[in-house]
């Protein structure tokens, strides 16, 4: 299986998808400032696989607290390590994780493993850890949330199976795949649950501009796991639809909103209402972390806007007049009315999204939660 | 001004379009062969523009049944030239229609400047014209079709500025230029003449993929002549609209059903969907050679298919793995519901379409019509 994030001797190995499909080639990371920047130039991207990847940086504050406790040591000023119960030792964690959350806006889940991992540490520290025991613990954090986002694509990916046909056609939008999250993927989840299940789907894949990470990714992704698919350009969606030659849409997510408004990679507003316009259902396929519970709405989500090059140049080649000025949005906002389900770990939500979104938030709280089959306006399973 | 396509001593002087917006370089056309695969291969493209070309390519034609005849004559064996009376004359003609009819299949103005042209030969052969004397009248005729295209576009554009107000956004996509026309254009001879009367506009222009009109050529023209322009992806108009900070779209349009049914540029559809979700009025700007009134809806227009390599690369570069199969269509249909007017030469044309557009075809055909004041589901100047 592809796994764009590897933890190994206490360094973090991104593959680098900037350089994908011709070459596969890995960055390596050894502190928390080379993992910021990583996730700000996109050396690896999507929603879940940066939430992953914040939460090793985090792991890698930690190493650095101890090696630089360990080097202070060497010269003989601080033997054992950095006291945890320093202020300064958590300041020091805390300013990592807020270089971390400031290194892309919009997806949630960069700030939800952040968080996380600084519980994580608070609750080591009160439990008086040594320094080398906090650095361990924060490493097996991060790799214990790791394996649990592959686990919880697994468990979205076979509800969201259910919801598809033998044969269904799915449209699908930049790549919610293995790439974009600890592996196996969101939307390319639920694709490839179906695939496993031998329901002979396809996908039509857009190549999401300006980064081009379905013509990229996702046609590289699903090529190399011989599941058919077709790349289309991001404006010609609506034509299929409205042809008749897509059965669903699932998309990823970067943040759903207490109501279910939902962002994504710009362009998705585009397929939602094509979607519900010639009544085809549209799926938002994303594990709870993406959920921010405490948002009621979309309208509060930060919207980042990206540098003009990525839409000037494509492979380091201008396309525009030099004079022309460019408005580089890289989300946009789904309102939840276009939604028709939205797929998680722990079961299918459908509208009104207010009551069974927030049932999900508490039972991803909760790691007793049954995927009970529920009613409307609750999970289903 | 910007002429795409010029007429000068006998020959057709194309500017290569796949160049801009980097270096302007000019394609010359001598026979209809080469009028026909300039048109194939996207030196000349816009529907008017395509349809101009192609008139100029039957006055090619005539001018090669001349030359062929005047070579035939000096070896002795045709003084005078081909009769036009002969069959074999008529049908050099009309297979060369043919042939230039073949090179693109969604736009309509190209078989109605075909079809203009033949007539003109038509009447002037039974009028007993010469050989020389048909050579002539098609040039002449092309050089007709031309000027009225851009005093058309003059026209079009005063009425379409009376639709916006002062500070308008216009959002368009693809390239309904200068470019795309005789000179002047329809979508930006709308902007073009809200910019002459100081309406302080500005522009949204699309990037259009995968063939990037809006990025080389919208920006390269819009750019040139001073209107502000920003650039955007194609999948970020709709979050534009969502946000308000579009007041109105503009497209061009490359047939026009006889119940207002539209086609035009892959993603037109997207963004209609997007204004009429938003409230934002959405207006095909055209000329009357742009109308197919035989063709009761936009169920029997065809829609292109364009080769993989347009979508697979970018300046030569390949984007995608080599395995993905891709689907590249060029044009959709936006139904006549999500039309808020259709902006000619003789007037706008609001819902109920049908009525409307019979007078505007009508109006074509007798030229004394008067841009007369219209009721709703007529035309209004």
């Amino acid at each position: 299986m592809i796994k764009p994030v590897r933890w190994s001797g206490g360094q973090l190995h991104l593959l680098d998808q900037r350089k994908l499909p011709h070459s596969e080639e890995w960055v390596c990371c050894e502190n928390v400032r080379q993992v910021s920047d990583a996730i700000r130039e996109m050396v690896v991207r999507g929603a879940p696989a940066i939430g992953i990847t914040a939460a090793y940086g985090m792991a890698l504050a930690a190493q650095e607290s101890f090696q630089q406790a360990e080097s202070t040591s060497s010269n003989g000023s601080l033997r054992g390590g950095v006291d945890p119960k320093s202020q300064s030792y958590m300041d020091h964690l805390i300013t990592a994780g807020s270089l971390l959350k400031r290194s892309r806006p919009t997806a949630v889940n960069l700030q939800w493993a952040v968080r996380t991992m600084l519980n994580k540490a608070s609750q080591m520290i009160s439990n008086n850890a040594s320094g080398d025991e906090i650095r361990k613990g924060l490493a097996s954090e991060a790799q214990a949330l790791h394996e649990a986002d592959v686990e919880n694509n697994r468990r979205l990916g076979r509800h969201g199976a259910q919801l598809l046909k033998k044969g269904d056609r799915i449209l699908t939008h930049c790549n919610a795949g293995a790439l974009a999250t600890g592996g196996f993927g969101t939307a390319l989840g639920v694709v490839r649950s179906a695939h496993e299940l031998q329901m002979n789907v396809s996908v039509y894949a857009t190549e999401t501009r300006p980064y081009l990470q379905g013509a990229r990714l996702t046609a590289w992704e699903l090529v190399r796991d011989g599941i058919p698919v077709s790349l289309i350009v991001d404006s010609a969606a609506g034509h299929l639809l409205r042809c008749g030659l897509v059965d669903a849409v699932v998309v990823g997510a970067d943040r759903i909103a207490a109501n279910g408004d939902t962002a994504n990679k710009i362009g998705t507003y585009h397929l939602a209402l094509a979607a519900a316009e010639n009544s085809v259902p549209f799926y938002v396929a994303a594990p709870t972390s993406t959920l921010d519970i405490e948002l009621p709405d979309g309208a509060g989500i930060e919207i980042e806007k990206r540098e003009d090059n990525e839409v000037r140049e494509i492979k380091g080649q201008q396309i525009t007049p030099d004079m022309v000025r460019v408005e580089n949005y890289a989300f946009d906002i789904t309102p939840a009315k276009l939604i028709t389900a939205v797929i998680t770990e722990h079961g299918v939500v459908k509208p009104p999204f207010v009551k069974g979104l927030k049932k999900i938030h508490n039972a991803s709280a909760d790691q007793g939660f049954d995927d009970a089959e529920c009613r409307e306006g609750d999970t289903h399973a």
